[in-house]
């Protein structure tokens, strides 16, 4: 199934816009618990919660091969209705980027992916290629740093704009089999309302809510799309960590449930 | 050893600035061998004429866990006097890209890395911080999208620039710990050129010679440093697949000795 069906189709059942991410640090999960087995008891706490479920490849990285294997057996633990983002944030030249796909859609399984632009079309073209997969080009990210680049003012005809507008207008023109979205943070709400204005039907996927510092509502009012919906509200740190303790899942549910009725509220 | 240290010595004892890229395709090694047993026999025959290996790690993650083994493996196999540079091309908020440089310096053990620059200085500070280790930002890559962002002129304050130009000024003022490069792909020689004239102490790693269509004596004479230094010449397909019949280590040997040999007839 495309993507963005299955991400409608979990929105739709579930009622949610709420993404977990699974930003799994082996030194913040309960002692003697496997990062799997954290895994395993976030998803069946979380997945009638939730439109997605977005690992941050980073993070089992970290960890070196156990790390991988238990990043598979996660992304392979999670119900088959529920679109899994692979937030990778890769981007490499032509044939490099084709090899990332393979790993990322075909090894891996996942529904979609986030990419950097720096690199432009020919790095974006081998994971937009897989139509069925959903690719969230980086535009503009919810940490401090993104000024450095993304607030640049690009002299670009017809009209000029900041680098991170101008990876927005590419973003769209690349966008021939609909599968193709964007990364906006809730930390930036003016920015993230000027792109919704120029894209009204662009899929963003929002981090930055929670330990960033995003606001919910300020980041609906200005995300939300004219269906009420068009946006993936991301949020990792404060449903996995929501309680250190052994009630760890059901504290990460609550937190959860709180963060969908939230969003929903403002819908 | 601090990386510069380490790629200086190699450089010096080999008599070379060529590194081979261990991009390794299971599809284009001999047949049965195994990605590692072809690593083994490339950096066996090619280890006394580079002054860097530089694995790029899309090829090994497309292989799923068994790739991430190999890769490790072939890191461990690399004699402890040439540097490894992780080509990874990561960059993700600061809490991630610290996981990420966790991954690449502590678990894989490689000297440098290549990082992506969009999201700004908290996406690079944290490899940069491993003070030993080699940070190359991407600048201006070698491929056909490069366009799209990297040649868009920018409005900074005091002098306008191509966002290239802003990434190395940044990238520059970020080098504290004298641990920061820059990629700028060969195929770009006259931006090769500036950036050269403009950081003449700036560590360079140039990627695009060979396959990707770059020119030697011109990449040579735009990127080299007052000390007829200051490059490292990244060749990967046109050595690891000089043959693809079982003399291929011994034609990677020819063909590596023979890259080395033209860039040092230009220094």
């Amino acid at each position: 199934m495309k993507f963005t069906e299955k991400l409608a189709n979990a929105a739709g059942k579930n009622h949610s816009l709420v993404c977990v991410g699974l930003d799994t640090d082996p030194a913040l999960v309960p002692e003697k618990m496997g990062v799997f087995e954290f895994n395993k008891a976030i998803i069946d706490a979380t997945a009638d919660l939730v439109c997605a479920f977005k690992p941050n490849f980073a993070f089992y990285e970290a960890m070196g091969i156990a790390g991988m294997e238990a990043l598979k057996k996660t992304i392979d633990y999670i119900p088959k209705n529920i679109p899994v983002i692979a937030d990778a944030k890769r981007g490499d030249i032509g044939n490099t980027s084709r090899a990332y796909a393979r790993a990322i859609f075909d090894y891996y399984g996942c529904d979609a992916v986030t990419v950097s632009p720096y690199l432009g079309f020919d790095s974006v073209e081998p994971f937009v290629n897989y139509s069925d997969k959903g690719v969230f080009i980086l535009c503009r990210t919810s940490n401090a740093g993104a000024v450095d680049f993304q607030s640049l003012l690009c002299n670009v005809p017809p009209v000029p704009g900041h680098l991170f507008e101008i990876v927005a207008r590419k973003a769209a023109e690349w966008n021939k089999h609909g599968n193709v979205g964007l990364v906006v943070g809730a930390t930036y709400p003016e920015e993230l309302g000027l792109i919704r204005q120029n894209y009204p039907d662009m899929l963003l996927l929002i981090p930055g809510i929670g330990a960033q510092g995003g606001d919910i509502e300020v980041t609906l009012r200005n995300g939300l799309d004219r269906q009420k919906a068009g946006v993936i509200i991301n949020s990792s740190r404060q449903i996995l960590y929501a309680s250190k303790g052994k009630d760890f899942a059901q504290a990460a549910r609550k937190a959860a449930g709180d963060l969908r009725d939230k969003i929903n509220q403002y819908r």
